[in-house]
């Protein structure tokens, strides 16, 4: 008899998190279109860090503190917020502009669900660009995992649900699967992985952002490894893993 | 261009119940293992009505006060509650002993969502052995719908989603879907269609059913159309749709 594997589960909404043991538990915050999807890319391109902050004033207030070395970014219906700079496509933060550089961000969900699970053992932060550092990490830790799907507006969503399923379908050897949502998760993205771009077009993100002609964000967003770094949230802060 | 289709979606939680439109729609409950599945069956043999009730003692009580017409069915934790006579299983309801009686139930997870909806324009309720009745019920209303999985204490399940999933590939050509969890739940359902039971062995609600030796039940309450009526809720109690 071995050891127990940890367990691996999927929490689909953040209003299911609190029926989830996220104290005991690393907690992936996923938020595929895009917030996750640009904060492993900005860190990729060689920004120090990335403050994930709730609302705009509070992005504009912080950008003001950290001065010239600071870019606020953050969007809302589609259109980068009122009083900040940058926006949230992955394009925009190349190595030539964010080297070295904060990047303050304000995402509804992905921010919404990151502070939600403030007493975690860890959290990181999980897409497609980086699913191979992810899924690294998550199995040299061997502790248990819930992959937490930012959602919109709590309602579960496509891609963060197949990029759930994603991770079960590349770890569960390593760990206990007890978890429905984990289960249909993972059939969910083997059933899509090979026509990934024509699923989520029945999504109603994709419907969203298609409108403002981001075709090109999110085939980046649901491409493997394009930025594999893991990004670790520590005191408030997103730095890349060493 | 003719007219808009009315909405077609799947609320994968009670938890997330309120993040829907409820009072402009048709709300379909969900409970497949066993509720709903033994709700359709019920009534299939030929009871009266059956009368959803969330307490243990508020079923003692209102099957007392119907007297010998009435039996009182509940389990909790996989045993029949203290203090009733049946189970929730829909091999103890034979047309000999169940014709004309009323069948006072209780469940945890379903009845929870009953009440939750009791503000739609109309509740029914739906599981494999009545899909027909319910998917053509639905068409036939021209309604917006709004399929309402019970889960496990708040938790997605894998039944309920793939029940849900199968309505959707039944009907949606007359509605419109713009919601992920119903695209989702219709794929995990393509999917899993042809070896449900192997998928359903992964599901945690199988794995404690099975514990009590219950597989004839889950296999009965995965099968279409072994009991095709449609229960109505009215005035607290389900009834046949004439």
């Amino acid at each position: 008899m071995g050891e127990q594997k940890p367990g691996l589960e999927v929490c689909l909404s953040p209003a299911l998190l609190h029926l989830y043991d996220v104290k005991n538990s690393i907690v992936v915050i996923i938020d595929v279109l895009r917030a996750t999807s640009t904060i492993c890319t900005v860190l990729y391109n060689g920004a120090s860090r990335v403050i994930p902050v709730a609302t705009v004033p509070e992005c504009v207030s912080i950008g003001a503190q950290l001065g010239e070395n600071a870019i606020t970014a953050g969007e809302r219906d589609g259109k980068i917020a009122e009083g900040l700079l940058h926006g949230n496509s992955p394009f925009e933060y190349p190595r030539e502009f964010i080297q070295d550089k904060t990047l303050v961000l304000t995402t509804t969900n992905g921010t919404k669900l990151l502070h939600m699970a403030k007493d975690a053992i860890a959290i990181i932060t999980g897409s497609f660009p980086n699913i191979s550092a992810v899924c690294d990490y998550l199995v040299a830790q061997g502790k248990p995992v819930i992959l937490g799907c930012a959602a919109w507006k709590d309602r579960v969503n496509m891609e963060d649900t197949l990029f759930a399923g994603a991770v079960v379908n590349r770890i569960k050897d390593h760990f206990t699967v007890d978890c429905d949502s984990a289960v249909a998760a993972e059939a969910l993205y083997i059933t899509s992985k090979d026509n990934i771009h024509e699923v989520m077009k029945q999504a109603s993100h994709y419907k969203r952002l298609a409108k403002f002609g981001l075709e090109k964000d999110i085939r980046y967003c649901l491409t493997p490894d394009g930025a594999n770094v893991l990004p670790i949230y520590r005191n408030g802060e997103l730095v890349a893993a060493e």
